[in-house]
């Protein structure tokens, strides 16, 4: 194992010290990144019914916070149970994908975009569902660059069709899912959680929403 | 010199068939474009709720056909519901932005994506609110060339952008809005449903989601 | 939990007002799309030849009104008889294409470039020719969602390889339109429409050049 | 003056030979590039009209060669004359732009698409309209480099953006080349020029169309 | 603080375990990401010179292992020695940037290239020289929604143009970065770093270079 | 074999001369481009060690100048030092790779990022290395209508890919290299060139390096 990191042995292939006299040290003058608020819109929380209230209670006690995209949309209740109903449909009800699988597609599609929020979130995610660090980086990073068995990198090669270029996907593409093992219900599972995500990532980057700052550790 | 124009083939963009003997007829050989399937995927529909069956009835005796979108989702009656009732609290719930707005800004985006669905269904549905065709034929071909208000044309630039770039939003973007007459809540309001766009048309796109014909000849 | 679809406000896509109290009915404050101008540039017309003075008569007669590029040519007669003489040998002059495909070719590289002009009136022609409205929507929104026969398709996908990535032609783009049935003199006609295209759409959107209102309606 | 360039003495900045025994020579398997057809589709010459075999005649007179270009055209009689006509009014016909200044865009616009065929004819027309080598080959490589005029980089920004995104011009674009000190009729030779050669440009790439090899050394 | 993460808790927002009888545990059948291999070519390790094992030695008292950039130019002692004393003099030598500033202009560039190995090695050295893991994290994901000074956005800026756009960097674009309060100097030690990644990136992608494991877990 | 080009027969394809009385001369207001300063960084050049002394002595002695991107390092005499012992292990030590071939992707790589500096100097040694001015023509302006061999090919084919999209690189592509007859270490080799010069493309044109103009001339 390497020896713990500190500031005098990080440098990636130093020969050697050769900072002189009057450097100013490395981490001068860069604001600390504290993600204390919850996006950059100013939106009162509204009265939640008693099973939203019930819902973050439990995020509480599961998760010991409620996520910032759930304090985001407490702003109507109406559209946070919305938004709650149709999430949990998507990532946990019963599917031929895994949740982790489908956790993979979100970070993924979420690299394309480059969304901060959602690429923090659903990294941790990953990070501890699958209990292997870099299977989260990689996918946040460039998933191509993976090693995975040819199905799931097929699920991934289509999520990402569908992020960057939808309107150019076809039969062939819906068949090489196929051919890969998937039915056509997992293919509208795959092509929703991309999709939701594409939504997911647009809302918070246009809003400029943060992740709860306890994502960064989870699963390291 | 140029050529003189001679009567058989001076006219431009004619309707009338001025074709030469021998000459093959303009449309012979091109299939007939029938929508006739709902989508690419093959998945039986499910026992609906009473809700559900309910929802369908209203919208044969309202609009005389249910629209295939929820066809599409009627493989699966919790899925279907929580599309439902997203949707609808996203484009007909009381909003700083009218409805003919939101279908602006469904139709503007479906044209950065290229969506045959939903460029069709909410093409339509721009035409009908506004009572302007063309208005529907600038959503869909190019918003730019549209006369428009300046808060409008704000509006659809910061849709165009969350579809298109949205990591590149910044505050500036936000105060662009504000500056233009828009509150947070509509700034929201805005980016939700380009958002929500954003993930219809791939998922759309991804199963090959037809739009029923009948679309075509609404409001011209 | 999906909210319950209630009456006011479950149907999407409907032509009906169901605004509830005090919300902006739908299309308020949108601007009318009156294309009443013909571009952009103020060039006061040129005396015409007595060739373009026909030409224009017989559009009158056949068409019942002036196509709006030929009004934008006008300032200049030369510049209005060598496009014009052009522009008809491409478009109406034998070919083993019909005239059909040649719009079809118009229609869609103007989608690849956003042309409102173009897709106006070209669609239209589209539509005309075929007798299929959607075959013209499907050129103009997204072709590759179209039912084509092969040959169509081939065709098609070299006129936007053409368009968008031109550079990147090689023997093996025209060797794929040969093995599709295409002699090399239809491989120059299909450059040759698409190359049109590429220019007129150029034009028409540097001079914000509109459509006549009248292609709008045209073979709905 | 730099010494004559000898094979001994071109490396960049090589501080000495350092190919061992065994190198392989510079150049050795590397296909001399002989643009000896005309292009790449089979099209036999058309007989030509007495008006086009005399222009045949005076380019051989005037230029020592007849441009393939318009060899190209001649499996057509009609439509090398309408080429012609087009090509002579847009590029030789009185304007507010010199013809230095056509030339100018014709070779900005073909670096856009990477033409090969319009890069050397045009860039060749550049250097010797301006006897500056240097300026064809700024046109050709990279024209945010040149020292130009406002008014001649605004004609050149409008190009480019007329051939990489006309969807996104508006009345802002044309109000900038107005300041710049261009007429409306300006503006229209700017377009007609730009668009032009994005017809050419994908006409010679679309058929593989080769220059006449004369033109690499004109003006240098 | 949040609880730690288990499986039983990580749902990002989940409003309780839906998951049937049946379901697929999460991380079914995902490959482990070891990062074993140095990169994908075989090539053999050479004798190194005496220069050369010194700093691999220093390197694993230091770091503790020898970065794998180091191992992949180790083919040739030539090569390794040049990338060396090239890559300290950059990175570590005296400038108007600090060692983190050049770090994070190195993940920055990193993240726009998508470069696995970079991100991974040079995210670490953000974290570590900054004390701050979720700068790290948002210079890799999406450096737009960080909080900076003026000065550290307008180097980053310009990394990015450099790194996406660098043919249209014009001389206001070093005029802005003047203002921001840098020198000349500063100015080519931006370049140069950008431009080093730029070439870092790409030679790291295209031999699937693998970073040392042991960066994942390092300044978290 | 074609007259000289002369201002009155250049007209690439004229049926006459068109201009008119008043007609501005063609090349009347574009600036000369005159390439005299070295680039737009104003760093005055340090002492110079003894070698690099000697190594721009030996520059004037055998090209008759000193490269213009050596004297842009010279304002700091490490970095000079460690550029020159970089670019010329590259560019000019024993590889499977003619110093010709290495100077084609060198320009193939300037090309598509626009570079002025690189594709002058380097479009220089390819036709001078070749001894064929349309080979560099074509290198610079677009390599894919050039005549080579397979391997050739396949070569300048990875290095585009490395330029313009990195992080898609995957074992299939260094199997295709591997295929055309290119060994691991030849695959490095390609790497590192293409990799380099998009270093350089960006340091030049970041700080508006400017080629020596006697470069332009060379092999024609």
């Amino acid at each position: 194992m390497a020896k713990k990191a500190s500031k005098s042995n990080v440098l990636p292939y130093a020969a050697g010290n050769r900072g002189g006299a009057g450097e100013k040290p490395p981490g001068s003058g860069v604001p600390r990144q504290d993600d204390t608020g919850v996006m950059a819109l100013n939106l009162p929380p509204a009265q939640l019914s008693p099973a939203m209230e019930a819902y973050f209670k439990k995020c509480e006690e599961k998760l010991g916070f409620v996520p910032n995209v759930l304090l985001a949309y407490a702003f109507d209740n109406a559209k946070l149970e919305a938004f709650a109903a149709f999430y949990n449909d998507l990532m946990l009800a019963p599917s031929g994908l895994s949740k982790l699988e489908r956790e993979m597609i979100a970070v993924v599609v979420s690299s394309q975009n480059r969304c901060y929020y959602c690429l923090t979130a659903h990294g941790a995610a990953v990070r501890v569902y699958s209990g292997d660090p870099a299977l989260g980086e990689l996918m946040a990073m460039n998933y191509r660059a993976a090693r995975l068995t040819k199905k799931q990198r097929a699920m991934l090669d289509f999520a990402v069709k569908v992020t960057n270029a939808s309107s150019q996907i076809e039969e062939e593409d819906r068949e090489a899912l196929r051919r890969a093992g998937f039915t056509d219900r997992d293919i509208w599972d795959i092509a929703a959680v991309a999709g939701f995500f594409n939504m997911s990532n647009r809302i918070a980057s246009a809003t400029d929403m943060r992740p709860n700052a306890v994502y960064h550790g989870q699963g390291r």
